[in-house]
């Protein structure tokens, strides 16, 4: 190996001293270095992996960042940080006061526009480059990549066909490898697949129907096809599409063997690829399991039940249900919108549906969820996986604002439960029929129970509970962060200081058992993963303000302002929201 | 004209014992009748006469309601309502306790989906056809009728991408007259031009890519070449697409002239096709036209301001901005996530974007708000219309929920003004600069200050109002609702008991006078044209919980269900929030 170039850049004006020659040794240096710190400090790796020719090319052949160039999602962004005066940070990658896994405006000036939800990049570009035009800047570039499972939410075809009607200065660029996350579903994967095996001549292009001037597929793998291509594309003035063919996890022979896996393989062996084995043993299962595998069960008694993700069958744990009753269980791509309303759907002729979709995502549906479930009253079942802090995806990902948007809907059930149990069991009780829509809103990560597969119990709906008795302060907990409370109450010097309450629902309210709280106590505390401004406590507050009582009411949650990535638990401390952090709170009374 | 045969038509099973050559009487009869009661009684009219031809045939073909039928939007749906069994009722058409304006399934077994919103039917349709499928029922069919503006958002798009790899018997009828309430726009409406005027061959049709079977385009105000299509697609099994050219109010000339005047023409003669012109003379403006012809002057003076809508440049009355700019004011077509994003995209670049979607329609973008805008706070100047309670468009359509989703997003300012020159005043405030995001929500209809174009005063962020002292009851308002309290007040015996303060901030909170306010009162009572449930006066109660004040709060806005159709005013005495029940509460003091 040469001397090494990628140390020498700092940022895209250093990459295009190089010559054109010496870009595969930057790709297999850059590709190197995201292996050599991902394996370490885990994070996104696949996708980044397929584009590091492109990221190259583009900021070798483009004026970055005046040139504007903006990431779809953002996972395959770890080259393009790299390139551009962050490689020295990297190693900080998603960890508090770290750099974002994501772009970021307020990150970096190559970062043109903040991502993490799909599907945004070609609408920005196209305000980027209306604006241009208006501002008189006829030559500035404007560039939007995205994937194949990206561009087929309903979104990237707003965008595509508005663009099309304009002479914006955009360049749309499909890094085509046939993977989101899980493999990419639905019509238009099949077409543009038809279209790389050569069965669709360009020139019936479904792309240059939205008057795009179309080019590819070209092996987006080649650098010099890429660069040689971008070049060409470079003079051509109004909207623009190439269609790119990638790899992910390129040149990681595992991570091209097993793409879902290496999306974000946790810490690996940066020479063999090798993925460090966990030990599993005996802990407690992910929630996201407890929804996937209680599903599974319940489906084998209950043919009603059908299950929807809207490309999460491996994150939501959805693939259990769909590897054993495919007919029933669906894969509808990066489509929360159409999830929720073919939800409905489905409800209006009996069937019981489990509409799984993360907190963070389900606002991508928000108007299906009021206007064609709630308004219909339809019961459907709403699992929001990734409610509350989420840890290291940051700001754009944590699920905190579920509990505020959804309490502001008639007819809605929403509740969260306080461990694993909790969940089996009001998956269980969801599937016997509410007649009303839930929203049943769990966690990241693992619980605490490793024995959690007991006998299903049916949940009284609306129903909270007593979880400790005590006699100066009652505190009124919503979901798992409810355990934080139990560990913080157990390190207390006077315990029975303190009454603790689950109040798994936030609607219905326990309004009887609130009633005697309030009558009991002139403290109250309560706390949620959550926004505190319109959340649980806020349920609370608005109780004691119609009934009269005066009760100090102490709120605790997620404060009004976005939460950007550490773990879990530093997200918790930051917000007061850790145990000891609560041990602290409590002890003032 | 022979015997009349609509009169004998109950519903579609009537219908079918007519032979067909009798149908185009039918269709006669059926215009006339949907015009004759909407002329006096008001309504939708353009939609549902272009409709006619295809309404019948699908009643006489399908085997409704059994099969089921879904019409998108619903606007069209008035000759299907007719004929199935709502022909006596029809008078009663979006009135107080009479039929919906829209297809509604707590209305009628023929009503297969609730709609009001664009762009749900092929998500709903598809999802009956999955249960139907699961359910072992592979004769039943399942219809979407959709329009050409409504097929372009993305919504739509994710449904088709879903259905071409399924084998559902699903029939979508793309009912293209190249208009929704205003003239379609976009890449696709072109493409659908072109194959229109016979410039796309059939083999290169853009919606075979997506796998279905596609026949068309035919005209679909022929009666028998409607009826010859459908029985044979009613043959065919999977995913089938229908392209029927229509004539947006065919039958009354001046609808067809003028189609977007006679989308909703209000009142007119029935026989000549005349509105009624109605007295503007010294009426105040309405809330739509104070913003469009603001931001017109505004426009003039900041040429850095942008415009978009998604669709609704006429009842947002940004055309009067389109018309003077047309290179400033976007109509993007039924998009609003793609309105938001691209709004995000602009102001990256330093204009001032105002971006103006009914409140009920933010809902669809609602993550691109979170996500797009806030979580860069970016500001971005929506303006959003139709909030509150809207009248006679009903339950899918009020505008409600606004302040209690959007006050829990960070960065986020959240202002209602008061009245016109309120409004006027924030649109000039704003494109000031406010380094946040702002959303302006007002409602439908009129103010009630003919005199408004006053000049222009700077509004300070944040600041609350008091209009009027008094000693015993603090009434906090937010909004054009706070006129019903000055009225109300107007008619106490003893107004001097009661304060009045325009609160037209819910985000940030004038906290200094309401730490005066709270100080001063013991009664205090807030008022909102929103849900109860986490809005303006959920806002109040928060700051007292966390102030521990002990003042009695009573929040008066809309309770926690959907409402349903009627006058504005019928609406609120519903609510309790119309000046006599504001009267009658303020008196209970």
């Amino acid at each position: 190996m040469k001397t090494n170039l990628l140390e020498h850049i700092y940022n895209p004006t250093d990459l295009r001293q190089l010559d054109e020659v010496q870009l595969p040794q930057v790709a297999q240096e850059l590709r190197n270095f995201i292996i050599g710190v991902v394996a370490v400090k885990e994070g996104h790796l696949g996708a980044s992996l397929g584009v590091v020719e492109l990221t190259i090319a583009l900021h070798y052949v483009f004026d970055t960042p005046n040139d504007l160039l903006i990431w779809d999602v953002g996972h395959q962004a770890y080259g393009h940080k790299i390139l551009t005066e962050r490689r020295e940070n990297f190693h900080t990658n998603r960890q508090l006061n770290g750099i974002s896994g994501f772009p970021k405006r307020s990150e970096s000036v190559y970062d043109a526009f903040g991502v993490g939800h799909s599907s945004t990049s070609i609408s920005a570009a196209l305000g980027m480059a209306i604006a241009s035009n208006l501002k008189g800047d006829f030559d500035k570039h404007h560039i939007a990549v995205i994937g194949d499972a990206s561009i087929a939410s309903g979104m990237a075809f707003e965008g595509l066909n508005h663009a099309g009607v304009t002479d914006a200065n955009l360049l749309v660029i499909l890094n085509d490898n046939a993977i989101g996350i899980d493999p990419s579903v639905g019509a238009l994967k099949n077409y543009l697949t038809a279209v790389k095996e050569g069965k669709n001549p360009r020139k019936n292009n479904m792309i240059r129907s939205l008057n795009f001037d179309y080019s590819g597929p070209i092996d987006g793998n080649d650098i010099f096809a890429v660069l040689k291509e971008l070049k060409r594309l470079q003079k051509i003035k109004g909207p623009k599409f190439l269609h790119l063919i990638t790899t992910k996890g390129k040149g990681l022979q595992q991570a091209e063997d097993d793409q879902v896996k290496y999306h974000a393989p946790g810490k690996f062996d940066a020479s063999t690829g090798e993925i460090h084995p966990k030990l599993e043993e005996n802990l407690p299962p992910k929630y996201q399991d407890v929804f996937g595998l209680t599903l599974l069960d319940l489906a084998k008694a209950n043919e009603k039940i059908v299950g929807i993700t809207p490309a999460m069958p491996s994150g939501s744990s959805l693939k259990f249900m769909m590897d054993a009753f495919p007919k029933r269980a669906f894969d509808v791509g990066i489509a929360e919108q159409h999830a929720v309303t073919l939800s409905a759907g489905m409800a209006t002729q009996g069937m019981v549906v489990f509409c799984n979709i993360y907190s963070t995502f389900l606002q991508r549906a928000y108007d299906q969820v009021i206007h064609d479930v709630a308004l219909q009253n339809l019961p459907v079942i709403f699992c929001l996986d990734r409610a509350g802090l989420v840890g290291e995806d940051g700001a754009t990902h944590q699920g905190v604002f579920d509990l505020a948007y959804l309490r502001c809907i008639p007819n809605m059930i929403v509740y969260s439960p306080l461990n694993e149990i909790a969940l089996r069991n009001i998956l269980y009780t969801a599937q016997l029929g509410l007649n009303h829509p839930i929203a049943i809103r769990y966690p990241r990560g693992r619980g605490q129970i490793v024995d959690w597969q007991k006998p299903y119990e049916k949940i009284e709906i609306g129903k909270a509970n007593c979880l400790k008795e005590g006699t100066k302060v009652a505190i009124l907990s919503n979901g798992t962060i409810g355990n934080n409370v139990t560990l913080a109450l157990a390190e207390m010097n006077h315990p029975e200081n303190f009454s603790h309450y689950d109040f798994s629902f936030v609607k219905p309210l326990d309004n009887k058992l609130l009633h005697s709280i309030f009558k009991d106590f002139t403290n109250i505390v309560t706390i949620e993963d959550g926004v505190i401004k319109g959340g649980f406590g806020t349920t609370i507050v608005e109780f004691a303000a119609k009934n009269n009582y005066n009760s100090s009411i102490k709120t605790l949650g997620i404060p009004d302002e976005f939460i950007e990535q550490g773990t879990v638990n530093e997200l918790q401390q930051y917000c007061k929201i850790d145990v000891s952090s609560l041990s602290t709170i409590f002890s003032s009374y």
